[in-house]
């Protein structure tokens, strides 16, 4: 079986009523810089700290005999579940097999994206349980809004991956969902898709499934699959996520060893020791991938926000979060490996004024950091409980605005307009010049949701806030989904694996 | 007469119930970099290209012969109205004697800025002829509602300036509201605070108000005013722009010119164009500010936004916006002064989602461009036809998260944390640790206007979106204001001059 759609077709959303759609890519190719907030003494100071971390404490590694003696083999200290690494080890393993960049292949090949260098891949919100829009409130995901999604998601342009568990879909036992959450992913999108995360028995059936779309020979050469693998900081690696780490590095397939924290929970409470330790156990998880696979596709990963220590409630948007995903790209960069971490997150209960402040500041900073993948780049309310319909089409605009960003400035002679300016002259308008007559359909963003117009034509057209336009925006977006079919025979064999796999399992109804 | 205060007291608003406030200077002191969009080389083409339009188009001055007189016995070509300079002479005037850096004194000396360098002063909402609450709805603006509006900004601890038109009182005569305007701030906010804008009599008020308070010989000798003098892009200054900065630089105080431009009607459609265009007015402006008064302070203004070409309408928060402070802080930084921009504008009519995706973005690009005074950065909506009250407590948190951000990583041994993270160890958990008990109250930013509760706590109080809460906080906010004080003699002289000069003059209900 070879790589196929059953129809081909543009990625792009016809502009048609003026709105923005990308031309180029399907991922961001950043032409500007990154941003640097620590200086080359404050990174090896953090590398070092981070060498302490593993040295003096070290890593524990629970319910997987195998990784102990993977490690021990390559000469570190294993004591019980604990493991202990000589300053540079974890560092020099990595930079020794890790590549620097890789493509992650979709089943349309004008899909596929480029993960590390200047690439930025956009993905949809991932992992709640809940869902929220205007017309139907805030309730309990299900496997129709899991696919409802999908197709929301494959429908903006500014988005360049299908995700993962893009909401949990609880009306399904726990320990099957992961079959219909990929099979919706392959059926209803052509985009890239993230394997399971959970275990090594979902891993595997997330590479079966992906074997049957895109024939096992070329998955055994090619990264079609991306796996977010969580520590439990601070400095835990569980058996579930070590279980899918294990699998998918195996198979060739992208890990993103990423530690979770909340600063003053899962770590130190202030921004430098935090990194330390986020950077301890990226590293001492990526070097694990290179010793099981020398040479696998993998990310540094970091999810590091803060906490209210008022309350215990995870907070985003915040300065020190923006301060953290930014040392990360640094000593991303100087590991070698490309950044996976975070978007437009939001401890808001609403598509409100505070969620995109959050979201605005989030999507920014891992933009300026020069993130590779950008996971939860919309739609994320309620600090990852929610996916909102409406705030996935408000994100949906940073999304689109970053891209427009980070292309930079225009330089060509065009661009530059000197005769439209000697042509104008002072105290005239560029309104009638040919100039802006050629280029302003080029020249600007438009933003979907925003409305621009006189307060009294934005009255007369009903006084609306910007969340109940998006309200009516994602309808028709879902309107607007184009199913990209799929070759019926592959299709055929995928619902028959599921049912396979199914009916080999009783449901259970917890991870 | 000296500087004086009939109360001095802390600028800052106690955080008894949490939140944060600023814990030193009156303004912002970047601890980081800015972030450059444009290299060395394209630098030097828009500088070119600045160049060729002066030496080309040249620029016209409306209405004032006496600034003719000025470029032509500087060597400039005059022909009627229009300007034309030799390459590289505007900005060789400029690097000649304009200071790189000043300070804008207060009247309560804590409260002092410095407009240079690495500090940037965030200043609120100018020019809106309507205000809008959410208790109040969207009206005419009132001087009862300007008094307000600088009670509230005063009280606010992320703010560093009083500002200038806070909003456009309209029930006060158009000619005399300036001298209201100006007793406001120098009664109710003991802050930095701008001169009247429009014409050379209107400035004259100021400074003669400036003399009453902080006496005449200090006037003259320090910066205790602020002028915003806007192009009529493209390439006019009228005489009303120009009076008041004749007048301002005759008296050693700060002018800020600043080409205002929309890109596809005042500038053309493109960031490349456009940048030429407000480094040509600029530098001809600074120029002019150079050759009345050899080392005036002075500053480069860019406020240069875009334009929806399918409605004519300001757009705001945009890419191509971003990309144009970030370069015009490039170009000032080569001109060798300070950075005049805005900040947190927005076109939306309500403090909603749109509002905070455009505000968020626009200060944090502002920030990123090392902007020195950032005008707007808190209230504008509307495109600049509102100043919102809820917004300005929601603008107020970015503020002060750009402000924390700002101050990079502290790399402090206790900030390492390095002893908690070996005593807490792998598995464990931060909450109770010394560590994060003695650190959690500084370590964290924690804005206002957000609710980070759980979804069930938020619903129990009211599930209020973010505008309600920050309808709540500005009532507080004024119940918390402090009346500075002023010296009874200088209240007393101030209230006569503006009397005198009131009965001077009849009531004239336009500019």
């Amino acid at each position: 079986m070879t790589r196929l759609t059953q129809k081909r077709r543009s990625r792009h959303t016809p502009a048609e009523d003026g709105r923005s759609a990308p031309a180029r890519a399907p991922f961001i190719s950043r032409q500007l810089d990154t941003f640097s907030v620590l200086s080359q003494e404050g990174l090896e100071l953090i590398e070092r700290n981070a060498d302490r971390i593993l040295q003096d404490t070290g890593m524990e590694f629970h319910g997987d005999p195998e990784i102990l003696d993977i490690f021990r083999m390559a000469g570190c200290t294993v004591e019980g579940a604990r493991v202990r690494f000589d300053p540079g080890f974890c560092r020099r393993t990595i930079q020794a097999t890790a590549p620097r960049q890789f493509t992650q292949h979709a089943r349309n090949a004008a899909n596929s994206v480029q993960l590390g260098g200047n690439a930025t891949v956009l993905c949809p919100s991932w992992g709640p349980p809940f869902v929220h829009d205007l017309d139907r409130g805030r309730r309990y995901a299900s496997h129709a809004d899991f696919v409802e999604l999908v197709k929301l998601h494959q429908s903006l342009p500014w988005l360049h991956h299908s995700g993962g568990v893009v909401c949990e879909p609880v009306d399904l036992p726990a320990n099957k969902r992961h079959l219909d959450m990929l099979y919706a992913h392959i059926r209803w999108s052509d985009r890239a898709f993230m394997g399971a995360f959970i275990g090594a028995e979902r891993a595997g059936h997330a590479i079966d499934m992906a074997r049957i779309l895109f024939g096992a020979d070329y998955v055994a050469e090619h990264p079609v699959l991306y796996c977010v693998s969580n520590t439990n900081a601070p400095l835990v690696l569980d058996s579930h996520m070590s279980g899918a780490l294990k699998t998918y590095a195996r198979a060739n397939q992208p890990v993103a060893c990423t530690p979770w924290v909340l600063t003053g929970a899962m770590s130190p409470t202030t921004v430098a020791g935090t990194l330390a330790q986020v950077l301890a156990e990226a590293t001492a998880c990526l070097a694990l991938v290179q010793l099981i696979n020398p040479g696998a596709p993998c990310l540094m990963g970091s999810f590091a926000s803060t906490m209210s220590m008022q309350s215990g409630a995870p907070t985003f948007g915040t300065p020190e979060a923006g301060l953290m995903v930014l040392a990360a790209g640094q000593l991303a960069r100087r590991l070698g490996v490309p950044l996976h971490t975070v978007g437009t997150l939001s401890a808001s209960k609403l598509p409100d004024a505070q969620s995109q402040q959050e979201a605005a500041w989030g999507l920014l900073m891992s933009m300026f950091a020069g993130a590779n993948l950008i996971n939860h780049a919309t739609g994320w309310l309620e600090g990852g409980l929610v996916t909102s319909y409406e705030k996935t089409l408000i994100d949906h605009d940073i999304c689109g605005k970053v891209a427009r960003f980070f292309d930079g400035i225009d330089l060509s002679e065009n661009a530059q307009a000197m005769d439209a300016i000697a042509l104008t002259g002072p105290g005239q308008h560029f309104l009638g010049s040919d100039h802006t007559r050629l280029n302003f359909m080029s020249a600007l963003f438009r933003p979907w949701t925003a409305d621009n117009n006189s307060f009294e034509q934005w009255q007369a057209e009903g006084g609306k806030d910007a969340a109940t336009r998006a309200n009516a925006l994602w309808k028709k977006q879902l309107e607007r989904y184009e199913d990209p079919g799929l070759d019926p025979a592959i299709d055929e064999a995928l619902k028959d694996y599921v049912a396979k796999v199914k009916s080999s399992m009783p449901d259970v109804n917890y991870f």
